[in-house]
């Protein structure tokens, strides 16, 4: 299916491009009204994303309604971890819990690697074709999936945690268990994310939530080492890394096969730039919260980050997910904004 | 009163040592069966922090049991917005919670600058007291406060929060209102500082826990255009900065007055040290988790990080406070091997 709009596709390459991409993390959620509708037809966050037309059609809300330059699947990271033998429930206001979690050997019987992605995680791939035929090549559709070291932190903890100390207190006690799991989690995602490929992804993005919680050197050694061998599996469609928090380790991401390089709001991307020079995309990094401020504030934050960009070599995006109680038309001015915007590169 | 053990604030001035100092976060607390002792005799966190004696007997703990080179006097950084008029609960198992929360300029009633230190706050003072006659000189007593942005962020936000989105939405609609609660805050902690010292504390800690929610130039806006008048209103003892998450920032903050900087566990300190120079000491920061390993190991870790040393200018402690669950004897383990290492500059 030949793309309309494939902006996304050329900047993540470095290729020519008329205005720089833009998309958002979580577009496809809380803040749209239409989505909150779709949701109080079903159960619970997870019925939405195990219902692959729920899933494509709350996908495609925001190509409709904010005019963004790809759509990224409606579903969750956690989606590995459980194709794997560890359920879990989505709790109200508190998050994601397993009940059981992965802190020895005999519990390595619940993170099976050998599982058939079409058996386990077919919905997510039904989403993806139901998307893309919906969206009938009007923007690229953007998969993903948690890198490992995040996914090895929910699997130990069980939870979410400011510190996830039990998942690092495992990189000291046992090492060679923590290697074992992360090789595990990276083999399935590679399959899932190929299958994602197959089924119609146009590119691909690893979130790796809790990267900055490691020193550089154990993010090398827990984190990165599991990206890289990802990345290098993956050549048929281009892939960002969104390491959250891993500021010293940036240069160490743009240095694997990655095209793009995702941007939390409090890294600086001139400094950034200036350390990677030109080889890789960035994506990113306005401060979710500068949506709060009124139209013209918005504006005005939006072209004072364009302004720092030195480079055609950026996707546009928020630097975390965008917070769920933000006025939707703010979320449309910062996209005009940035559509309006007259490229210098 | 002659101290016998002045290591510390020899290491913060810069000052010839024979070997480096030691203290651990949160060295007051959890960790230690004496403690929980103490604590179950008492309604809860907020009476042990309001009981003078109380909080006395267990700042001493950590100097009778584990023979750290500093006593830091137990209390919480929330006092201050208690005594300038925002009450608070301390809630098991969940944290801080204030009621009442400010978020437009007729709040400000609640956060009122012009308070008595020594009517509000005099427990802490009290405290101070009694422990440095307790101690009778053996190590140098740390007094300290939050800093202003973390305490705003508590007073805007009412409790915890992975992103405190209420408290930066706060500095995009109204930063005039974020800088005058800024203001109030850092008039009240000076004066608190002050007495502190005035009651027997030989040094200074600010804790900037939230710091790394703000991106570089926010943090130099809204973080330390306050810390460095803290800084600049202190002669009297030596002071340490500690912001955590602040990564970008740690260079502006080795600009300021302050004697020492902190690290987080996940800072490179070869890299700080030589982006700072030597006018500044160094505080931290062993990984908290890297005392989940075997005592080899924690030893192992502790000489690797005293290694990578590479001037006198270092106050041992870990990167972040000492996780509840560590087994003291760890600790131990890990205050002994920095005693026991043979300083090279």
């Amino acid at each position: 299916m030949n793309l309309k709009n494939d902006l996304i596709l050329r900047a993540a390459r470095g290729e020519s491009i008329e205005r720089y991409p833009v998309w958002l993390m979580r577009q496809a959620g809380r803040i749209l009204p239409e989505y909150r509708a779709v949701r109080s037809q079903l159960s619970g966050f997870k019925e939405l994303v195990e219902t692959p037309e729920r899933a494509a059609e709350v996908t495609i809300q925001p190509v409709d309604l904010l005019d963004v330059d790809a759509a990224i699947i409606f579903s969750d990271i956690l989606v590995v971890p459980e194709a794997m033998g560890l359920e879990y429930q989505m709790i109200e206001q508190k998050g994601p819990w397993f009940e059981q979690t992965i802190r020895s050997e005999e519990h390595l019987k619940f993170a099976d690697a050998n599982i058939d992605i079409d058996d386990r995680l077919g919905y997510v791939l039904e989403a993806i074709r139901i998307t893309n035929k919906e969206l009938n090549g009007r923007v690229p559709l953007i998969g993903f999936a948690g890198a490992p070291w995040t996914i090895f932190c929910y699997m130990v903890e069980g939870r979410g945690s400011k510190t996830f100390s039990e998942s690092r207190k495992l990189l000291y006690t046992n090492s060679a268990l923590a290697h074992e799991l992360l090789g595990r989690i990276t083999d399935v995602t590679i399959r899932y994310l190929k299958a994602q490929v197959k089924a119609g992804a146009h590119m691909l993005q690893l979130f790796d939530s809790w990267a900055g919680i490691l020193g550089t050197e154990q993010y090398a050694e827990f984190g990165l080492k599991y990206i890289s061998k990802i990345v290098d599996a993956i050549d048929e469609v281009p892939l960002t890394v969104f390491s959250k928090g891993a500021i010293t380790s940036v240069e160490a991401i743009a240095k694997t096969n990655c095209n793009t390089v995702g941007l939390d709001w409090n890294m600086d991307v001139v400094a950034i730039r200036n350390l990677i020079g030109e080889s890789r995309t960035l994506q990113g990094n306005l401060d979710p919260c500068a949506l709060y401020a009124s139209e013209k504030e918005v504006e005005r934050q939006t072209v004072k980050m364009l302004d720092s960009f030195t480079s055609k070599r950026h996707i546009v995006n928020l630097g975390h997910g965008v917070y769920p109680d933000i006025d939707p038309e703010k979320v449309k001015t910062f996209i005009k904004t940035v559509k309006n915007y007259e490229l210098r590169y």
